[in-house]
């Protein structure tokens, strides 16, 4: 094992740092973030830092960096008030990707990537077609880290696209059924395989495998 | 594919829609948040919340709800200023999601759960011997979200333990080698494979493969 004081990470070059720092929470959820400007320039970005933040109200939160790419996401579900996340599926990883690349406002990263752009009723954001688990959601509020002048952005649940055949019969989402992939680092894309689900645990009570 | 409007996720009963709610965001991060108290007594829960928040300085989070489990952990980081992440490797995953039982204050859930308690130099937190990455963390600040009363819990790198074999050439840290797990709702655990790893995106130029 190796040891890694907080000196030593700062005595690193910056690129060296982002890779270390960015894995150090574990694996990350993968999802493409829809928005669209008021003059109907639609806009997509990859975040890895979506996070449930509770189930009742349902919320969901991800970072935002003012000086990172999805400053055009932030701008724009600021103005329109909302914004859709759509799971990254194991065969557009590579499109998925090329989004976080700085592409000026006016352009679209769904054309520019080659992802499919489809809209859901009322709901004022695009939605990625290739994506087997779209959300829709609407902006509630924000906090700014004064550590780092992130912003967190807070949304709700609005509206959900999923295949039938994924939701399992307790609510759960089979997410080996929508092809969802996990992050780790900056740019790994990983796929992964179901071990073990287990019953909620109590004190002296033996666990059970439920699937 | 089936469409949920947020009207029937809050018809459904708790245990269902706090299952899908769970699912929404995609794979989430494994970690065993460990705390003592300054009467001594160590303390570990499982968190799915550990989040990313910047790389320099480098910031972790967490989402922490009074009325949960990692409640213990608050109050310790609360009153000692630190705690620890210890990653969830796939063979102690039984012992990771017994921690998330209501056990009283004056258990340890090491002891109850059968995980062994280390510690490191001046850091009065435990770690986790059988993770194979543990991260020291110093709390920094906090945000109590308005719209759930969740609170966001704000901490920085301090200290990582890790195996020299899983640090690649470019700082990324190899999340296979060390066994870390994914989490998906409350309560499924997954493991990971790597299906490809891509160069910094820009626009008009081709992503290549980087292991």
């Amino acid at each position: 094992m190796i040891e890694v004081y907080q000196s030593t990470i700062y005595s690193w070059d910056k690129y060296y740092r982002t890779n270390f720092v960015n894995s150090l929470n574990g694996f990350k959820s993968a999802n493409l973030l829809g928005s669209i400007s008021p003059t109907g320039k639609s806009n997509l970005s990859i975040v890895s830092s979506l996070v449930h933040l509770g189930s009742d109200p349902a919320l969901l939160g991800f970072v935002c960096r003012p000086t990172t790419v999805p400053r055009h996401t932030y701008e724009n579900l600021k103005e329109t008030g909302w914004f859709t996340a759509n799971h990254v599926a194991e065969d557009i990883i590579r499109q998925a990707h090329q989004t976080s690349a700085n592409y000026p406002a006016d352009v679209s990263e769904f054309a520019a990537c080659g992802l499919t752009e489809v809209y859901v009723q009322d709901i004022p954001a695009p939605f990625v077609q290739e994506a087997l688990l779209r959300i829709g959601l609407k902006y509630e509020e924000e906090y700014t880290l004064k550590a780092n002048n992130t912003i967190l952005v807070v949304a709700s649940v609005q509206y959900v696209c999923l295949p039938g055949h994924a939701l399992e019969s307790d609510g759960l989402i089979n997410l080996e059924k929508t092809k969802t992939v996990a992050i780790s680092g900056l740019d790994s894309y990983h796929s992964t395989s179901r071990l073990d689900r287990f019953s909620y645990a109590k004190p002296d009570k033996e666990l059970r495998s439920i699937g």
